[in-house]
């Protein structure tokens, strides 16, 4: 069973059915085929390269040998492969040296390795989204000798943001950049400073290693600029175009819970008078320009929660199928059943599947937005949805985890059972690109209060999807559940809206955790609605459209009904806890 | 901050004021002196002999060398002081050897063990159970052969109860006791089978190992009597009276997430003819006797999980008020605030208190009902809060420990910080000892559904909490919402009983989830009102006092409106997961 990765059932209909990536297809040179040639070729090298070293990767991590990092050549070899295959560059433009496909087919393929192995493929997300970022607001010249080798995958690519003194505060970053002159690949710096939780800060697996780092530049009298608006974004290869080595250190390696094939460093710039970087686009726009790479990387932890998630479901799922255990209610005396004939180990599985295919959903639906951004709809949707295709997903997917680790009972708490290194893994995703918290206020604070936008258009779509509910049947109390609950976070907003400003975030986490649910509640009485509208003919199974629509009732029953307490908590004025001490605590 | 173990001013106050230990010892040797004399003692002991190997015992597992598992040293080291100081028999009757300490008081001293080193401490638990099971149902030769030495800490116990192909489903034990004739320890048996998960089934660090086992006794055609009904209870040392070792061999160490310094074996029982074995009274009464030292060992779990919840709430509420990051609402230009200035911290911190100091209450609550067993109206309120004590602590200390982990943002993924370890002991709480579905089980169906005595003595001390609750300033709106959720699981009760037999238990879990946050919001209250009575000369703080009424009122606000739609699953008719074929998992 350890071969399980997701569903392929569920992902062809997510993907053709429910976002009708043929659409998505139009006027590109891929059709239905290639694309599923493409899900073939991934599902293969995730299951063949990929998967083998979970485990492996688990047990021998990363470690630090004459101040280089060495990681499991096993990772290596996979991303070679990964390489030779083009897939670095799936989803970059040809004229950058890519394949030109759609977003949401690679990020379908890229589900698959998450599912697989996804501290491996974590450096090719973070590779891919640096070229981006470079191919964006870079030089030619720049994009010509960092992003290219990126996407053909020949060199990995970080991003440095945090310090030790400033985790989530940016705007306390003291990396100091001096100017030092002018070449070809444009403005030249020094950078001297420490950069703390840098994946892939160092690896023996790539030729180069393309760091992307925020700094500030001192003005005249040697002062650095308060706050974020002072931060700049610098190149900094490991290797200079020259082929000397760039003054950068691994100055630590971080020993994890879980996800433990990406290295993850403490890195030292400048021990020996500077490490030489070059400045992308103007002085002071670095926070902004590093914001598209966050928000790629914000969908790809989704992505790699979900994968984890849907992993971690089939596994109970397949378990619980096989072992025997105890007997049917009232039959004592009739033989041993599978347990997952036992009602609690269903309501495990179907939470599990709810969280677990619901956060999928999401990821992919904010992947097809990304395709479709030049749609202004579509863009205000996934501005608003991006915190929580992060958060849903890391949050309930771990959660998903846990009850596949149950399920398995005393095996699943073993480091025999995948399901137990999966739960390991996945808690790293409420933290990494941003916590829960950080989220929580992006979403209230940027896209609810001071954006809406996006709001109006997720109402108007939630209001499409409850009108064709009305008319199925089956649907309707369902369909009225999910515009209560869109109902009720508009009020809750209100609510918010109404405090004084300096309380209106306290307890976004709780709005965070209640809109949520109402949105994954939407995206599942969709999913349901797009399974009544199959044909006959279509090839998804009886028994996979019975489980689809009865998964995504249990979650408008069961699991919507608790974004109520969260969203009057979120509207709450009578919480007091600021004016506690901090030593009441 | 690594000697943080649990709040010494919490557990006062819970001892003390909450549940009145003075009564407690009222007939008894000991008074409050004696009392703290114990617990600055246990403190002690916990910190300097516990703690310091806490990581080293999670890097260094037990290890199978020749047939026996050696475990780490230092774990012997800290279990033989534990053995010098007499405390392996503190809550044993001085004719037994023992203390004769109230439940209360060494329970509240496990609790300090189990915060510095759960699975260290857990061979004295195992032992203790082990001990007063023979204790109760054993002959008097058989008390004097087996749970003396294990009163005095010389020889440690197991409890064998699971087989690889029958977990939970006790009635499908296939271990086999055939008759092998009679001496002074009592019938004599010969065990041939296989027991799976047993903790400290095999270790280096007790001179002799006293397995509890469960088999069944064939007839005379040599079929096992089928179900619970015919098992019986075996006596089984690891070396005979007579200084021979007995046919029990270690088959296989189980590696596990956590909870690493607990050795958990498979064992062979017989492998070479048979396992010698004496049976505990009468055949056939053996699960009713083991459900002895499993209601003994559940609680005890309840203990281990909240005392891990309550050290990561204090280890994050520490790392709150020291860890500078971000500024203020509003004051971009001020300067850096420690994080627990922050609501987001501040809510999270709330939350892991409510869970930890509440499931510790409650399992403290507990302990103070054993003591008063021969009150009818304690005894059941035990039996009825039992289920809940090991679970509530289970599930939402974990939730807190996840909490903890969050709090610390990337450090608290590491494994530099106790943080991640606390996590991951304590996912092995929601399952072993009955899983969270089995004791959901046992609190429906046995002791709601066809008890109900336990009920009623609830609601009748919830009144009395509620009535008082009314009096005081700041706590009448938190007194109705209590009422109003303990009235609302009656009402749950009676909509499920209204339902088909076969159906009743499907929801189980759900109706588990919701009574427990009401059950707990009660203690929350009734600590509030015992708050609010302590007097202005009581060495209480100020700040402890608002602090433990703010995270009352935080827990009855946020988090019992949970239960209601816990509560409204549980009395849900309109599941159809049974209907859905296996396949549609």
């Amino acid at each position: 069973m350890s071969d399980v990765l997701l569903s392929e059932a569920d992902m062809n209909f997510l993907v053709f059915d429910w976002l009708k990536l043929e659409e998505h297809l139009e006027g590109t040179d891929f059709d239905r085929d290639t694309a599923e040639a493409y899900f073939e070729l991934s599902r293969k090298l995730a299951a063949e390269r990929f998967l083998p070293h979970y485990k492996k990767a688990d047990e021998i991590e990363p470690r630090l040998e004459d101040g280089r990092v060495k990681v499991l050549p096993e990772i290596g070899d996979a991303l070679a492969e990964f390489r030779e295959l083009g897939l670095f560059g799936a989803n970059f433009s040809e004229d950058l040296g890519g394949m030109g496909l759609p977003q949401l087919v690679t990020s379908a393929s890229y589900a698959w390795f998450a599912a697989a192995n996804g501290s491996s493929v974590g450096y090719t997300m973070l590779t891919g989204a640096n070229a981006r970022l470079i191919a964006a607001f870079g030089s030619d010249k720049q994009i010509d000798t960092f992003a290219r080798p990126q996407i053909a995958g020949e060199w990995f690519g970080t991003m440095c943001l945090s310090e030790p003194q400033a985790g989530s505060g940016l705007g306390d970053v003291r990396t100091v950049a001096r100017h030092d002159g002018e070449d070809e690949l444009g403005q030249r710096y020094k950078l001297t400073g420490n950069k703390m939780w840098i994946s892939g800060g160092d690896q023996d697996i790539s030729d180069n290693i393309v760091h992307l780092v925020l700094a500030k530049i001192p003005d005249e009298s040697g002062k650095l600029p308060e706050g974020t608006k002072g931060i700049s974004l610098f190149i900094v290869p490991r290797t200079l175009p020259d082929g000397t080595t760039n003054d950068v250190a691994v100055a630590g390696l971080n020993h994890k819970m879980g996800n433990r094939g990406t290295s993850n460093c403490l890195l030292n710039f400048g021990e020996n008078g500077g490490a030489t970087g070059w400045i992308v686009g103007e002085p002071g726009h670095g926070l902004r320009q590093m914001f598209m790479m966050m928000n790629e990387a914000r969908i790809a932890v989704g992505f790699g929660a979900a994968a984890l998630a849907c992993r971690g479901y089939l596994l109970a799922a397949n378990y619980a199928r096989e072992r025997l255990q105890g007997r049917a209610p009232g039959k004592a005396d009739g033989p041993p059943i599978a347990i997952i004939e036992h009602a609690d180990v269903r309501r495990m599985l179907l939470v599990a599947r709810s969280y677990a295919e619901g956060s999928m959903a999401l990821c992919l639906l904010s992947s097809a937005l990304v395709d479709n951004e030049s749609d202004p709809e579509d863009a205000a949707l996934l501005e608003l949805l991006t915190p929580v295709t992060k958060t849903f997903p890391s949050e309930y997917g771990l959660k998903a985890n846990d009850l596949a680790i149950q399920v398995h009972g005393g095996y699943g708490y073993t480091r025999d059972f995948d399901v137990e290194q999966l739960y390991r893994d996945n808690r790293l995703n409420p933290i990494h690109e941003g916590t829960t918290g950080i989220q929580a206020a992006d979403l209230l604070g940027r896209k609810v209060l001071r954006g809406g936008a996006g709001l109006q258009v997720l109402q108007k779509r939630v209001a499409a999807t409850v009108g064709a509910a009305r008319e199925i049947d089956g649907l309707r109390e369902e369909a009225e559940a999910v515009e209560a609950a869109i109902q009720l976070v508009s009020e809750t907003i209100m609510a918010i809206a109404s405090r004084p400003p300096a309380e209106m975030l306290d307890n976004a986490a709780s709005f965070m955790s209640g809109f949520s649910l109402a949105v994954v509640a939407w995206i599942w009485l969709d999913q349901a609605v797009t399974v009544a509208g199959l044909g006959n003919d279509h090839s998804a199974s009886d028994v996979f459209r019975k489980g689809k629509v009865a998964t995504a009732r249990y979650f408008i029953w069961h699991e919507l009904p608790h974004a109520e307490p969260f969203l009057a908590q979120a509207a709450s004025d009578k919480d007091t806890i600021m004016a506690l001490e901090a030593e009441a605590f």
